[in-house]
């Protein structure tokens, strides 16, 4: 498509989500609701044509080679759409968060001040080949107020468009405009690149997808963007380690899905329990099929690769993991600031004061004691779905559920209430 | 200064910021405290050399021509010092944010999710004229546990400094990194472009100032910005407004101080009150020496000049102010979207709907009802002082004082707990 066409067929949908947004800022709780449910049903419903179109995506990708884990990504079977569906529930029956009051409080001169959540306006969503976060990113950005433009990955095109046909549906049924949920109608990637430039329709951007396509959106866009890095998540052992629950939380964190930005890349292991622990958690990777990467510190253990200094801050995706003897918990820490993503890091200590100091000084979205890592997770956390996980500080952090696509503004009440000169 | 020497220049206090940044994030809030009342007390007690300082400035203006409110900006008397002194008290006094457990609840797995408050990192502050911003925003980037760079007017280059030692003395006398509060250490203008560029010690940026530095900050910036957009407030009178009420918030918007980015700009008159109360205000207004630019539905009034189309959306931050009668409550709405800067609107009303309705549809930072846009400020909102009042919808809106100078993170809890396969 010619420069001057894509300009011409992203800036449609822009303003029509920018005057989408308004209307929807204002919407009742139970308009949002219905369309939510009546979505939910469209996708049951739409089951067999949604699984149709997937065919027809997963025959262009078997046909360009695709990986068989992008292949997987790509694959919609009965079971996920059923949990599609379910998810669209499970953001329908979460509390409203526009109007909200977060704080109130009054002042001195007689002024009532309320602290109240809006919508942010309208979300860019680009994502890459999983064609369900159509599903959970519509339905959380309608659920905060929010208009949204979806780019996901040109060979989940057929699938996307028919579960988004689902959600236009949900809009329909409920009177809410459906410029509210849109996508990109071209599989032409310029399209992205104009989605970034656009910041007279768009406030903020998502990118959702791998190192490559978070690294673009950061360069290149001039729409503020939550930042979605790499999860390269650290477990230390600490000296202080239940054996049981660190060998069962170590084998879940690395081996239940590999491929998710919540499973660990780094084992850190106390030297004082390095041969003994240590010892055996490694054992347990090796004997489920885990290639352990170690340092000068493990060389002595059977099976273990030596690690190169390429292995420390690399998000594997795969069945793989990188392991460091560490002298104490500040070696563990210092680790973690230098190679760290700041997404989700583990301790495993019963030792209170180590959790302490973890916890105070480890500044990743996520930090978890003696549980796995694979939580990290919007829907395990309770918010129904999550759009990504942020690794930025800035607005949202971590799991990005509907709450976290709002803003707020104050509310302030007098009687006639004027200020004193200075 | 060449390129090279900014860049060296700039990179050191970059550097040395992000490593106080660490430390102050871990920072016992009672160290903070000392250090902030100190600071207070060492501003009391060098009066007379911040006083001297700012003569040096206030000469150097002279000499240079700077327009009368331009001097009445950067000028510090003993009051203003006094004031500075309670500010950075005021700040002290506040509850310390960071740590603080904003929400936290168990989940059917086991696990148990707080979310609490944590520093940003390293805050970039860049202002003008007035000298008390650097109190201001120290305090405020201390109490929050983040390092700052500031970066005052070059005019007010001896002000800033002076009061920056009062600063660096109470981070000195609580055992705190000095380089927990930098200020840029030259007048060069290319250390704000080099400022701006330095997204890796820096973590987000303020530009406080008129509208050609914050354009410039957003337009060059490669760091985060939280946008500070004029104060282009607007003050609507409902057909249910009270007289009484109206008179005296409208006078006291426009006029107690024309100048601050709170005061009113612009006078939405209802049609069915535009003839009475309507103009019974313009009158008040323009006997407090106010002149008054109205449409053609306020042209047969005494005094009032014609409004042209560049009056709309106009911040005079002068007597003046423009004034237009509206239909009904829509249109006053239509005409905020359309020309407001998202700062603070206010509503003269009785009509607890029209109230309703107002605060629902229109989108800016604060929103007032019966009370003056002049309340815009931090301290009036009870948060000690503010680092200035954003105007974008991400992460900080409306007057940004220590909470918002935060982000979170999770602290989950577990007892050996591992998720679920899918």
């Amino acid at each position: 498509m010619r420069k001057a066409d894509i300009k011409y067929t992203m800036e449609r949908p822009g303003k029509a989500a920018k005057s989408a947004a308004y209307e929807l800022a204002c919407a009742a709780a139970e308009r949002k609701y219905t369309a939510l449910i009546t979505a939910s049903e469209a996708v049951i419903t739409q089951t067999k044509a949604i699984a149709a179109a997937n065919e027809r995506d997963m025959a262009r990708a078997r046909a360009k080679g695709l990986s068989a884990a992008l292949m997987d990504r790509l694959l919609l079977d009965e079971g996920r759409i059923r949990a599609m569906a379910c998810g669209l529930r499970a953001v329908a029956e979460q509390a409203d968060p526009v109007g909200q009051v977060m704080a109130e409080w009054d002042r001195p001169t007689g002024l009532r001040i309320r602290r109240v959540r809006t919508p942010l306006g309208v979300i860019g969503v680009i994502f890459e080949s999983r064609p369900n976060v159509t599903a959970d990113a519509g339905a959380l950005c309608l659920k905060s107020g929010n208009a949204v433009i979806l780019r996901g990955g040109s060979e989940s095109f057929h699938s996307c468009a028919a579960i988004h046909a689902c959600l236009v549906q949900g809009l329909k049924s409920a009177g809410l405009p459906e410029a509210a949920i849109q996508l990109v109608p071209t599989r032409d990637r310029a399209a992205v690149g104009e989605m970034l430039q656009m910041a007279d329709f768009m406030d903020v951007i998502v990118p959702r997808g791998g190192k490559t396509l978070v690294g673009r959106v950061q360069a290149e866009a001039r729409v503020p963007v939550f930042a979605h890095l790499e999860g390269i998540c650290h477990v230390y052992i600490d000296a202080s380690a239940d054996a049981a629950k660190t060998r069962a939380v170590v084998m879940n964190a690395k081996t239940r899905r590999p491929g998710i930005c919540g499973a660990a890349e780094c084992l850190l292991i106390h030297r004082a329990v390095a041969d003994g622990l240590g010892a055996q958690v490694i054992a347990d990777l090796q004997a489920a099929g885990v290639e352990v990467r170690g340092d000068a510190g493990l060389a002595h253990l059977p099976g273990v690769v030596p690690a190169t200094s390429g292995d420390w801050g690399r998000e594997y995706l795969d069945m793989i993991i990188a392991a460091r003897v560490v002298d104490d918990i500040e070696g563990a820490i210092a680790h973690i600031r230098r190679h760290g993503s700041g997404h989700t890091e583990c301790i495993l200590a019963e030792d209170a004061a180590a959790v302490q100091r973890f916890f105070a000084r480890v500044d990743s979205a996520i930090l978890m004691h003696n549980a796995s890592t694979q939580f990290a997770d919007g829907g395990e956390f309770g918010m129904g779905a999550e759009i990504g996980i942020a690794t930025g500080r800035l607005h949202a952090r971590g799991p990005v559920g509907a709450a976290q696509l709002t803003s707020f503004k104050y509310l302030v009440c007098g009687d006639g209430t004027t200020r004193a000169q200075a």
